[in-house]
């Protein structure tokens, strides 16, 4: 049984609201998470009006950095970061604070200044974020806010704001009202802080924009069980204060998503974030998959700098599950060129093309566990594996079309991805490049052409290959009858 | 994305009532499935009382094997076995059909006697079925019947017999009348064909019994369906012949479990299996992981033996899923020693030491799809995956113990792999040994003792131990307070 297993790295984040401790390992360039620990200890709180830690608040930090402590004995030191923020650059009496707790950590703790902080949170979004293009991360914490412009892995402005949701909590909410002019004075407020980035931050510009941390992380849940798209947007966020208003006080809010753990300093998140909204101009935000501990772990990881993540992604998921990749460049290809002859009549949106290129790299992920319901299977795999690079409705498309990517054929749920036409045509194209590769003969690819007039599609194949390849013919007769069936005409024609 | 995959082997077996091919390649020590194709081609109806084949029937089976051919041009001859059995072994005008079947396949079909045929499908049993001694092996097939003894991978009786449930079905049921005239003829007659072999199988003996093919199979199906255990028993069998019999006739036939499919020859396969459990005084039979196609597949596959089918199955999933093999191992060897603190007052039944092993060998697997709910993604793959050496009631209790192996406890549903009270012991085990061993150093053992008095449990640690260990002294008195408040009294103490 003897086997060589990747080693161990430990993350720990003294952040002015918890403590986290992340333990992971790579597996084939994933990050696999073994211990996730976070303990509530309020250090913010802790912080008097001079900026001095309290006795209790320092008590709270050390007993939870006791438990920590017992997972690190046995991670080598250079596997190990962890790192203090806001309040710990904040408190006048952090060395005290520090000096006990290096002694129960057994390891150096560092305080980085909030370009660090930002910096670091970058690296984080980055290696889990897909897409090309500049974009602007925005991350609110406890008691800092960072927001950074960045491209591939390299950032180019880092900015930390002391703004935070549980600073934010304590001076605009602090009556526990949840009436306008508390929101007014926090949104205010916020504005006032940011206001000396606006101008830098305009000038570089950004394609895309994502947001870290709870705040952001509510408002999808929240979205989400409302029924919306992942997209955030002014209006949205608009309406959620609207929502939150309905309500007199804080302990009273009671929104359809909102944990009781996140509602305390929802409303308060939530005025930093339309404040980062009005004053920088952001038409729509998306959710990161990581922030400053993924920035800590990844960067650790030096083999994991890939500069697709997507793709990096599916590489990973190929070792991890012993994909044969192949087989699968031969169903990419062939699904491309599909592709290709729709494309200038269908005008899909631009991310139909990778989240296609996906659905085809990892269709026979399901047959590694079973291959009967093998599209069950890979629902279910894809719907709980971490995959970097693709948001959580993205996620939600890829699963649902490899649900169906064979055998029967049923019509796809509600998606926020793309449009349900968009998603109707991935379907069809991903079976049919399937079934024209079910003879595994990665060296030749089918003669098949395929012409489109709206929805109609039409196959054509030379009939001395189809004679050659009866079983072939066989799917493709079934296929033709139930895309049909579903409303979706295909002719297969042997030319 | 180019990576090796392993080559595909393909075993193509025409059968008396179906032709199959089954496509697979071998990932990390599994076989894993392709494609599976079955076309219903009825070879033996189609032989006359002078033993020809008709022209229908010939070329129905023509038609299946230019499908299958299409799948056989890309895989090299060395790992394609095809073979024919007893219809094709009966048929006076074999080779008319044999010479053009092997021109469509372009490969030699093996038309083996039926000891060959017995030999081929012990390796099957053998390569996919746990346990050691002597083992008897019967496969009711459409025209024959195989009776095997063997141990480990060597077989050392072999036997085909001209019964199957195809033949038995045209023979003794043809008026198609659940009456039973008809069963006692068919009973009588498979054992007066059984009666040679008797005095050579008792004599030589066995300790297990396993059975493979449909008949088997569906009376699982059935068993299951009607909440029995997984051990079929002569009185069981006869309870099915009695529920059989409250029908008039075989297409009236509606028993709980039993699919449309299997309905037809259900009849005559259980005779035949009542037969053989009478005249052999089988005391009972579980079903087979495997038979002929799979007998082929492995012989193909040299790599595969391994005396050991647990250990290999374990072996795999622990490459396959790339499990901290060092982890699981310590993890196991302290489930062990506290199953040996046990096992004098609780006597165990003899699998619970394989299956708590199991357990601890396979706890962290779920964590490879995430690290949530690892519990739950353990169960959902342990019930999909195939589990060579674990019988299906194994599996469903390894799913059961894994859903819970952390967390929040919840008391196990029915199972028949082990006592109510064995599986709830087991869980306690598995529980203990995983929260003992999470800081993951490997190379110190926690130095704990258990001590047991009917279902009161006390682990004692040094309280050094525990001070050096204060996360997993918070676990410990969790876990303490969750097993009692199922009412499985657990003391920690601190000596």
């Amino acid at each position: 049984m003897e086997r060589t297993v990747s080693p161990l790295y430990a993350a720990i984040d003294l952040g002015s609201n918890s403590f986290h401790m992340w333990i992971v390992r790579e597996v084939a360039g994933s990050v696999h998470t073994l211990a996730k620990i976070k303990r509530k200890v309020r250090l913010a709180a802790g912080l008097n009006d001079h900026y001095e830690l309290s006795d209790e608040a320092m008590q709270r930090g050390w007993e939870c950095l006791s438990l920590f402590a017992e997972r690190l004995q046995d991670i080598p030191a250079e596997r190990i970061r962890i790192v203090g923020t806001a309040a710990l650059r904040a408190a006048v009496n952090a060395d005290v604070f520090l000096s006990r707790a290096q002694t129960i950590l057994g390891h150096p703790i560092a305080i980085i200044p909030g370009e660090e902080e930002a910096r670091i949170i970058y690296q984080g979004v980055a290696h889990t974020s897909g897409g090309c293009g500049k974009r602007l991360v925005v991350d609110i914490g406890g008691a800092s806010t960072e927001v950074v412009i960045g491209e591939g892995l390299d950032a180019s402005a880092l900015t930390s704001l002391k703004i935070g949701c549980v600073t934010w909590l304590e001076r605009y909410f602090k009556d526990r009202c949840l009436n306008s002019e508390n929101f007014d004075a926090a949104i205010q407020a916020a504005k006032l802080a940011i206001e000396p980035i606006i101008e830098q931050y305009q000038t570089l510009g950004w394609e895309t924009c994502v947001g870290a941390s709870g705040t952001v992380q509510a408002l999808q849940e929240i979205m989400l069980a409302q029924g919306m798209d992942e997209l955030i947007t002014l209006p949205k966020l608009k309406r959620m204060q609207r929502q939150a208003m309905q309500y007199e006080h804080l302990e009273d809010l009671d929104i359809e998503g909102l944990t009781l753990e996140r509602a305390l300093v929802f409303p308060s998140g939530l005025s930093i974030l339309i404040a980062i909204f009005e004053t920088l101009g952001i038409e729509s935000m998306t959710l990161a998959g990581g922030a400053l501990r993924e920035g800590m772990v990844y960067e650790m990881m030096s083999q994991m700098r890939h500069h697709d993540v997507r793709a990096r992604t599916l590489d990973s998921l190929h070792a991890r599950f012993q994909l044969d990749s192949q087989h699968a460049e031969t169903v990419t290809q062939t699904a491309m060129s599909l592709l290709a002859s729709c494309e200038p009549h269908w005008q899909l949106e631009p991310q139909a093309e990778y989240l296609l290129h996906a659905c085809t790299s990892l269709h026979e992920i399901g047959t590694c566990i079973e291959f009967k319901q093998s599209g069950e299977h890979a629902a279910y795999l894809i719907s709980h594996l971490d995959l970097p690079g693709f948001t959580r409705a993205q996620k939600h498309l890829i699963a649902e079309l490899l649900r169906r990517f064979r055998e029967q054929l049923s019509s796809l749920p509600e998606q926020h991805a793309v449009s349900a036409q968009t998603a109707t045509r991935l379907l069809r194209l991903l079976r049919l490049a399937v079934i024209l590769c079910h003879r595994r003969d990665d060296n030749n690819q089918p003669p098949a052409t395929l012409a489109v007039k709206d929805n109609q599609l039409t196959l054509t194949l030379p009939a001395d290959w189809l004679a050659d390849n009866p079983l072939t013919r066989a799917e493709l007769q079934q296929e033709a009858t139930r895309q049909t069936d579903m409303g979706w005409p295909l002719t297969l024609i042997e030319s």
